[in-house]
């Protein structure tokens, strides 16, 4: 029930940043995501991101105007690519729907989940107007789960004291991935997809 | 019925560092917790600590050895005070324990959601032999919820396909609220315990 379709999956398996062009540039917002993850954006320079790219600290302002440049990039990239995931599914059964969301959407912040820190915690550090684009996306993300609730609703196939409610824990349980997964650990990223496909049907279920 | 005894609220209104002594230690602390959420652990320096707390930056080294250490003791005094908030719950019934337990959890980490994400986030930066000593305060949360999960099970109470699993995914959902929760939106840390409490029910309801 909760399988993916084949096109659903090739999203999936694209890394967030394979659109950047060009080659230079892509490295660099792969380098500059691995360091805000590891020292948080603050301690990282332009310098270290370029070291960490094998470019010289000139190299950076050739493609970024500034280190939050950097970060404002990584945020819109990733959060267009997670709503992407998202939108992707189109099956017609609200529960369906919930289910392959719920799927795509935890696994991606399994596999992405250096880029998925750094995009969620540093959300204070864009500046005002990169941050208003940041937060129209993360509205889309939210309007989009809030919309398969309702469908649901409607349709007779959920059932919630709250609908709203539900919805932003169904994100926040998914998004929450990025933080506690380990690749070393024993679940895979497509069975958090699946279980967390499960508990969000139970979240919404009508029997309870 | 999810509503908490007297001494579970007590727990909860008492702030994480109140155990604390003497104030100026106790000052630093919380100084040191706004300073690490604010820029990040790496960017803070213990000087900008002792700024915010009024103190000369000496003054940090009377009671803490290190910025480290200063990172270790917010980690372990808010590690304990939320395994301390879980186990106040002593409700024989699993059901009852289960819903109180996360809505005290998802409240603890809306009302201290600086030191919550500073715990959380900044875990990396801790030294080797105060990560382990975090880590068996985190494997003693997980266990106490994994317990009320296989006792609720065994009284007939739960079914789920995944007890350790939708364990791991309650913890996470509280945990996240000290990611999103702002203290001007529509919710309440009560609200959201409320919430939070229903959906994990749901997640191990009998009849899905």
């Amino acid at each position: 029930m909760t399988s993916l379709g084949e096109g659903e999956y090739a999203l999936l398996d694209q890394s967030w940043h394979d659109a950047i062009t060009p080659d230079a540039a892509r490295r660099m917002l792969i380098a500059a995501a691995h360091a805000f993850a590891d020292k948080g954006y603050h301690a990282t320079t332009t310098r270290d991101i370029a070291a960490r790219a094998g470019m010289s600290p000139a190299a950076v302002y050739i493609h970024y105007r500034s280190k939050e440049d950097l970060l404002f990039q990584i945020s819109k990239v990733g959060h267009e690519r997670s709503l992407k995931v998202l939108t992707a599914v189109q099956d017609p059964d609200p529960r369906d729907r919930m289910a392959k969301t719920v799927a795509a959407f935890a696994r991606w912040h399994a596999e992405f989940r250096t880029t998925a820190r750094v995009v969620q915690y540093e959300l204070g550090s864009l500046s005002p107007e990169h941050h208003a684009v940041v937060a129209e996306l993360r509205r889309k993300i939210e309007t989009h789960v809030r919309q398969i609730v309702e469908d649901g609703v409607k349709a007779g196939s959920f059932e919630t004291p709250d609908q709203n409610g539900t919805a932003l824990a169904v994100l926040s349980l998914c998004i929450d991935v990025a933080r506690w997964y380990r690749p070393d650990g024993k679940r895979t990223p497509e069975d958090i997809g699946t279980l967390y496909a499960d508990l969000a049907l139970r979240m919404l279920s009508k029997s309870v």
